[in-house]
Formats: C-alpha cells, sequence, structure tokens
C-alpha cells in the first residue's frame, strides 16, 4: 500500500485542480432566496450532486488516480467501499484505462453494485464488517499488486477533495464562512487547507451528525476518538475521522458543530423542495446547522459544499 | 384586458432579457455523460428548475410585469392559474412592488396556495371549472382594475419565456436541435423566435403527452385544435395551446413529436437520479422523446429546457 502521510499543500491542491480538470465538472453554484431569507445570510452551495458519480468523491479519485506513476497505474487500483468513493474509483480507473478493484461488503445496495460494474471494476464481495473488508482488500492487493485508494487518508484524496473549496473561492471570493459535512475528514480537511490559503480570515466550519460526533469529540479533546457503528441517516459520515485529515482538521478548522436526525431530514427536504436539486442525508447536514443557528451566518457570506446526490429514491425518509 | 396581438420580434426577446436580468436568474446548464450514452447525442439541459419560483415561468411574468406603463402598474396584475404562473406573477409583483390578484381553483394543492400567499398576493378562491376561473378573474379585474398578465397568449410572456433559449444558445452557440415541452405554446413559440434568429438552421421541436396532444394535432392539421380535460401526469401540458402561440409555431418549428405516459414517468425517474435533480413531470416530456427515439439526436448537439421542478414529494409516480 503506498501511503504517502506528508501533509498536502495548496500548491497541492492547485496541482489537482489542474490534473483533474478535463476530467471532472467545473460544478455550478446555487442559491436560493429562500434560503437567505430563512438564515438571514446569504448562502452559496457548491452543487458536487453535480458532479461526476454524483459526488464530489471524484475529485479526490480522479487526482489518485492520474497521479500514479506508469508503473503503479499498470497494476490498477483498490479499494473497499458501499458508497461514492467506490464508484468515484471505478470511473476514474475507467478514464485512465486501468483496472479497478473494489471490495464491497455482500449487502451493498444493488444500485450501487450495478453502478460500480458499469464502470467496469472487478467486484470481490465480503462479509459486512469492516475486518472482512480490510483483509478481502489486503488479499486483492497481494494478488494483483493494484494501488489501495483509501477514501480519505491520503494526501492526494485530501488535495482533490480541496479543489471544490478552490473553485467556490475563484466564483465567490468574498465568503465570510465555509462548510462541509465530516465523515472521513478528506472533504473538511482539504477545504479548510484550501480555503485558509486563499483567504486566511475565512472561518472554516466541519457539521456533523450528533449520532456520530467523533470528529465532534475528537476535536473538542484534540485526540483521535474514534465511533463504532453509529445510527445516522447520513451514510456518507458515519466513517470515522482518518488521522491524516485529524491533523489537518486540528490546525486549520475552526470549529465543529452537530445537529440532530430530525433536523437533518427537514434540512434535506427543505433543499429537494425549494431548490429543486436531490442531495443526500450526509450534505444536509451543514444545511441543518445553518437553519439550527448552531452557526451564526446573520449578514454573512456562507459557502456550503453540497457533497452528493445518491439517494434511493424508493426509500426516502419522509 | 390589454392585449397586444403583434408577434413578438428577437428584439423584444433580447429586450426582455435586459429587463428581467436583474430579477432572473441565469441559470445552469447541464449535462450527463450517462445521457450521452443513452442517446448517442449531446444533450445539454437548460435547468429553469433553479429559477425563481422553480420556473422559467418567472421569466414571462416578471418580463410582462416589469413592462407594464407606471398607470397600469399602480392598478395591480390578475391572473387565474394553480400551477406555476401563479407563483411567477405573485413573486414578479411584488418585486415590482404593486398588488397581484390571483384567481386560484377551491382545490388548489395546498403547498401552493401558501407559495402564492407568502409572495403576498391576494387569492380569490373559485369553483375548478375554466368557466368559473374565467369568470372569476373578470370580476377581480372589473373590481381591481389590474392587468390580466395571460399565462402564454400575450407576447411579454412570449418574449420573457424566449430569454431561456437566448441564455442556452449565448452558452451553447452550436446546438443542432433545442427541444421544449409544449402545454399553452408560451416556452415553445418563444424558443423557435429566439432560437431561429440566432441559428437559422437550429431544428426547434416541441414535445408532447400523446394524452394531451392537441399541439401535435394543431400543427399537422393546421388549425387549433383545443383539447379537453386530458389525463397526463404533465399536469403543466394539460392547457390547450394558444392562439398567439400557435401562429408562431406554425411558422418557426419544425416538428411536435408525442411520448406515451410510462415514457415520462420513466424518463422523471431517469433524470432524478442520473443528474440528481428535481424536474417536473412536464419537463420529462422532452426527454422521454430523445429517449424513445421520437428525435434522432446521434451525433448531435441538442438543447432542452428543464421547464421546472415543483413537485409533490409526498406524491411521487413511483
Amino acid at each position: 500500500m503506498t501511503q504517502k502521510p506528508t501533509l498536502p499543500t495548496i500548491e497541492d491542491i492547485r496541482n489537482a485542480h489542474q490534473l483533474i480538470s478535463a476530467h471532472a465538472h467545473r460544478t455550478a453554484v446555487l442559491s436560493s432566496k429562500q434560503v437567505d431569507q430563512k438564515t438571514g445570510g446569504q448562502i452559496f452551495f457548491k452543487c458536487e450532486n453535480f458532479q461526476k458519480v454524483g459526488a464530489f468523491k471524484f475529485r479526490g479519485a480522479t487526482n489518485a488516480i492520474f497521479s500514479l506513476s506508469d508503473e503503479e497505474a499498470a497494476k490498477g487500483v483498490a479499494t473497499h467501499s458501499s458508497g461514492n468513493h467506490a464508484q468515484a474509483v471505478a470511473l476514474a480507473a475507467k478514464m485512465k484505462g486501468i483496472p479497478a478493484y473494489i471490495v464491497m461488503p455482500e449487502n451493498a445496495p444493488k444500485v450501487k453494485v450495478k453502478a460500480v460494474k458499469n464502470y467496469g471494476a472487478e467486484i470481490t464481495f465480503c462479509e459486512s464488517t469492516l475486518d472482512a473488508r480490510e483483509s478481502t482488500l489486503e488479499k486483492v492487493v497481494e494478488q494483483t499488486g493494484a494501488t489501495f485508494i483509501h477514501p480519505y487518508d491520503d494526501p492526494r484524496i485530501i488535495a482533490g477533495q480541496g479543489t471544490a473549496a478552490l473553485e467556490l473561492l475563484e466564483d465567490h471570493p468574498d465568503l465570510d464562512i465555509i462548510m462541509t459535512p465530516v465523515g472521513g475528514g478528506g472533504l473538511l480537511s482539504g477545504t479548510a487547507l484550501a480555503a485558509k490559503s486563499i483567504k486566511s480570515d475565512i472561518v472554516v466550519i466541519g457539521a456533523e451528525p450528533k449520532n456520530a460526533d467523533d470528529a465532534y469529540r475528537s476535536f473538542k479533546a484534540n485526540e483521535l476518538i474514534p465511533v463504532k457503528n453509529p445510527d445516522t441517516i447520513a451514510d456518507g459520515l458515519r466513517t470515522s475521522l482518518g488521522k491524516l485529515p485529524f491533523s489537518i482538521i486540528t490546525q486549520h478548522v475552526d470549529d465543529i458543530v452537530t445537529v440532530s436526525e430530525e433536523s437533518i431530514i427537514e434540512a434535506m427536504r427543505f433543499v429537494w423542495e425549494r431548490l429543486n436539486m436531490i442531495i443526500e442525508a450526509s450534505c444536509a447536514v451543514p444545511v441543518a446547522a445553518v437553519f439550527d443557528g448552531k452557526v451564526d451566518v446573520k449578514g454573512k457570506k456562507v459557502g456550503i459544499i453540497i457533497t452528493g446526490g445518491n439517494v434511493d429514491l424508493d426509500n426516502l425518509p419522509w
């Protein structure tokens, strides 16, 4: 497993942006008078739900995969995921023309399995425990020589995720606050690195479900406190904060706030109804934080990264 | 009732664009590799579901209302509608700072009544027949002296709706085909006027539900054949084609195609799932026409105007 645990810099993020811009969408930034009236601020949504594979994860995966040496690339890439990262790795590998090996739990939603297959990846199924996923991945990597693309604990991934904030600040250089949800921490750490380098007085805030508040607790305690099987509708945020993201977050993030499940669902539905776009529960977390007054946005310009829009339309929370 | 039955020109559309651009969003244009692969063309979606009030109707209403003389404006505006036009007139009137009188059927969805009320309009309820709506409106206009803002049979409305195509062709000047759904015909006629003036060899196509195919039949017969209470999920397209739109459509539209209810629902869901945006059934109609091969788009660049995204999330067709 090739891991380079050095912290990425703003140059890495700018290089990532150049590298991925031929492959990834420059996503739209939407705003809504109704949201602004409700909050008293000016909220700008960076719509990564319109990104390829429907999520920001494509940025990091593309940067990591297109940064491989020819020798590494020839052997392909591997990861374990049942979510957006699996699709992101599969599509980026397809674009690069190299094999992708994805380890997925047997009980992964059929629609996600199908999407990964459609991108031409080779799927290995395993039991749905983290242990089984990790040991199966290890075997796959041993057999194939593929490079493991970690979903967040990797500087190339973090640099890739930071490109969304880079674009958002190009479009709206005068943001006072920038917010993202926090799960493994790849997006929040990349966003913090990008935003603070571009505008040193910007306030960077992560938002997390109360029911999966390991990043909040880790941030407050200044030590990594993992969470076990948290029960939250925000399925993208059930992961524990990664080491590398944590070290960046402690340095560059101003605060982490938490919100209830009810607030997440309410904010999710509000965005669906008023902005007419489909967002995952995970992206509703920072929106809920603003709606609940957990962050004071009155009179402020606030950027929120809308992380993805892959939801099961037959299983909506209302 | 002030009606000016002269045909709008490209200058009217350009003037409308200048007039409304301080008030309306310049909406995003989205595309999707999955849609392109499915169709063999390059499809560009002009996203009026992200427009104010969630629909293109805001363009026409704003142009009509901001074109009023001071004397007309002082007395306010009136219309009858249970749909997006009601909200569009209500919001545009609020922005102009003049009264809006909206006649709505008693059985109008509560959420739509609430939205119109929120924009500060005065609502008069009536029975849900067209006769009751028209006679109630007439009374309101008599009492108030308000100007009737027709949803489509008005050159200022048509010019306003044409601004969406204007923007789309500014962003993508090399479109081969441009498509819209057709109900009353305001959008299709405005689009045809704009598109043919800007690019004379562009092909303009309207799409209609088979179950409400009055525009199709009128177009083929070259005479206006109204439809009575058509049964289609595309509620925005149940209206019969208007006179003024019809006269423009016979001149400038190349074809009108029809699609089944099943195809509409399938296309609607495809867009929700793959583009992560919420579109009304009405906007799925041209998408369905492309998916069904009713229009040959192979190797072509095709613009589709996504008309709106106001749906009842508790009452989805799947």
